[in-house]
């Protein structure tokens, strides 16, 4: 097939064309965590489908129990590698009152952004390897590799169903590597593969004192004070260096590669800017480990929430009979969230004193994930990503996480490919969600030379 | 005038009359907090002014810069002492939706009580004497004492306007003894004279982070996070053993007197049935004090509210961009307000981590008090006390604020005498509020007694 260049030819000349379709994508409101928005995932599902179908692929919306699945498969390339290509088309919530200056639902153009509410996460970036793959089979009338596509829908709402829907599917969803496009790069200039993502255990933390908020004139000194205990009992989590005092909490975090320090390091990071731009004088925390390190390859925790007595305006002196604490941790490589749980809970029971109850809901867990970064799959996404942006891709990791990446590796044993394309102020999540058109231009391009490389591969 | 006979007599064969009366008095939605009762506070003073006047005083409501307080004077008996009778006629704020099983402004009798927002405090108490006085003037045409009337209308709301109004009248207030009923005894059967009250120092501390909450993935790890700050900054103020560490806290602390520690200890007080009222299994406190000695005479540190962040339902992944916590300390003897909040303004400030600015606001100060327990006035208040009560009176003190018994004290340099005819269980500033019935012919023959034991003291 000689290379990408007749895709990208084609792509090109259809510029306008593919912009209405992707606009067309993100007027449906697939907000998979919204009761009343089903019908419109459902909608989206099937407008993918159909998509999918016309373009040459086997292709269904599937039910999961939840949100419907967009699976499509194209196996016409034996001995050539089978990939397994990933994307979710529901959405965040996003309301007007939010703070959007345009209809999260009516995508617009400004700035050279197209602004719609899934613009970058994940419609904008699921979409480049969509119009790459059927350029590819209308040109070519076939593809460069075995192809299973499998479009989520409920990622923004948990992806409860997810688990059970690749493990009854085994079979289908085999494959020789993965692809993710659900992610970012640090610095606009550079391409970047994402090799590590954190993963997470988050806690509520209820303090329960006395059966009624008392008076602290009458009180005060009788009783214990369940907001003090659980102020004293948050602060003992940490010492004053950053570090997390609870026993065995680092026992199983793998120490940065000498090779990870020095590639960060590297990085267009610039700590200044951070601080202009978040108002704050420092960044401190973990000693020993630079700002990148620390948001990559460290475990955290951090109080994501707190509430206990008289939080209005002015002054009530109560002791309040109750006081909340949220707290959750960012994982690391090997830790486990159910072991960190249960290690966090012991000692918040521990250290509880005389006159109160504590009580630790789990909320919500998820693994963290570091994928091997060496490997011929991953040579030729490096090699896509720098024909597609022009410019050679870095190694980087994530501080948040994506658990279906955790799921991939862990179920299907290969490689997961995370190649971003969204930039770090596309403001995925927040008011205003964006997509810039030249970033849809060099997703597109990347994704051909992806499957133009990865052919080129043997199946394993 | 022989003995207070004749005014029990009185009172006694007007019981109904003086239920109905009262009742009355409660009708009127008092409520000082509250702009739009402002008419109500305004009725209520004229109908209080009124009543005197009608009794024999020269008496009217007068203004003061906010609520009117009612002054009435009669001084007929040269000779004599001067009496200055303090009370309040405002009430604190009352919603049926609060959990009141009767309209709060339409008193109804159950259980031997008299339910209705002021019923104790202070409406039912100030009855007392007002009942008792007039009874007196009818009978004998005069007082045995020299009185001063000042009954105040913003008491629940700060009392911000009586010092200037002391300070500008003070030659008509001054007087050999203050006589304050606003205030209860420990148990049922055993009446109190209250010499001691807490003072107060409350504080509002804000740690500001990120100029904007940020996503506890991206960012974990990288910012210091406010909510984490303010726990371990409100922890650091407190030892392990429920000690306040700020250097000098204690300096001024008076220390128990013997005769007190042993008083205390004979009072009938049951940490058992404390326990299981609160619904703990212990109370915790400063080592080295009983549970009344901690309330009564050592100072504390209160969390009374804390909010940071996500406070609602589930999990939210977010680093807060500032935290919240109202702190208060009660203060004893002779601790001064303004000093204990600038050394833990100091101490906070001292103690902000870097990333984290902090901003502390004073929202409330109250001076503590103890007032002398030995004298003559003190002891004709202990023998109207085991008059009325028909039994021997106790010294108690109190754990809350009643900051204008300090301004009397400073402003008159007189004793003040604290007869309490309320009950532990009355429910004051809570649903239900009431006052039993008993306890209003226990309070008249009491303040029937005091005039009249005050009465044979020479003036000084």
């Amino acid at each position: 097939m000689g290379d990408a260049g007749p895709v990208l030819e084609r792509l090109e000349a259809r510029r306008q064309e593919l912009l209405e379709e992707l606009s067309e994508f993100l007027r449906i409101p697939s907000i998979s965590a919204d009761p009343e928005r089903a019908a419109d995932v459902a909608r989206c599902a099937e407008w993918l489908a159909a998509r999918l179908a016309r373009a040459g692929f086997e292709a269904r919306a599937e039910p999961t129990g939840g949100h419907p699945a967009v699976v499509a498969e194209w196996r016409g390339a034996p001995g050539s590698p089978t990939i397994l290509l990933y994307g979710h088309y529901d959405v965040q919530p996003a309301d007007p009152a939010d703070g959007w200056t345009s209809d999260p639902f009516g995508p617009t153009v400004r700035d050279g952004c197209l602004v719609a509410r899934g613009a970058t996460d994940d419609k904008g970036q699921l979409f480049c390897h969509l119009a790459a793959l059927r350029a590819h089979l209308e040109l070519h009338g076939r593809l460069p590799v075995n192809l299973v596509v499998l479009f989520e829908g409920e990622e923004e709402a948990g992806s409860e169903h997810l688990e059970p829907f690749l493990v009854e599917n085994r079979d289908r969803f085999a494959c020789d590597a993965v692809v993710v496009s659900d992610s970012g790069r640090l610095d606009p200039s550079v391409p970047a593969i994402t090799y590590g993502l954190r993963g997470l255990v988050y806690l509520e933390v209820i303090l329960r004192g006395p059966n009624r908020d008392l008076h602290s004139g009458t009180f005060g000194g009788a009783v214990a004070n369940p907001a003090n205990a659980l102020a004293r009992l948050v602060a003992s989590l940490q010492d004053d260096r950053g570090r997390v005092t609870v026993p065995g909490f680092y026992d199983r975090v793998r120490p940065l590669e000498p090779w990870e320090r020095d590639a960060f390091a590297r990085l267009p990071f610039d700590e200044a800017a951070l601080c202009l731009d978040l108002g704050v004088d420092s960044l401190p925390g973990e000693e020993g480990f630079s700002v990148l390190e620390r948001v990559w390859a460290r475990p955290t925790l951090d109080v994501n929430g707190l509430v206990a007595g008289y939080t209005g305006e002015g002054a009530k002196t109560v002791i309040p009979a109750e006081a909340r604490a949220k707290v959750s941790c960012r994982l690391v490589p090997d830790q486990d969230p159910e072991e960190i749980a249960d290690l966090l809970e012991a000692w918040l029971r521990e250290r509880t004193p005389p006159g109160c109850r504590v009580e630790v809901r789990r909320l919500h867990g998820a693994r963290p994930v570091l994928v091997p970064v060496r490997g011929r799959f991953m040579d030729a996404a490096r090699n896509a990503l720098a024909r597609g942006f022009g410019a050679k891709p870095v190694l980087i990791r994530e501080g948040g996480s994506i658990p279906v990446v955790e799921t991939f590796q862990r179920l299907l044993g290969v490689p997961v490919l995370l190649l971003g394309f969204g930039r770090p102020d596309d403001r995925a999540h927040g008011p205003d969600e964006r997509f810039h058109i030249a970033d849809l231009w060099t997703g597109m391009r990347t994704s051909a030379w992806l499957w133009h490389l990865l052919g080129e591969e043997k199946a394993e």
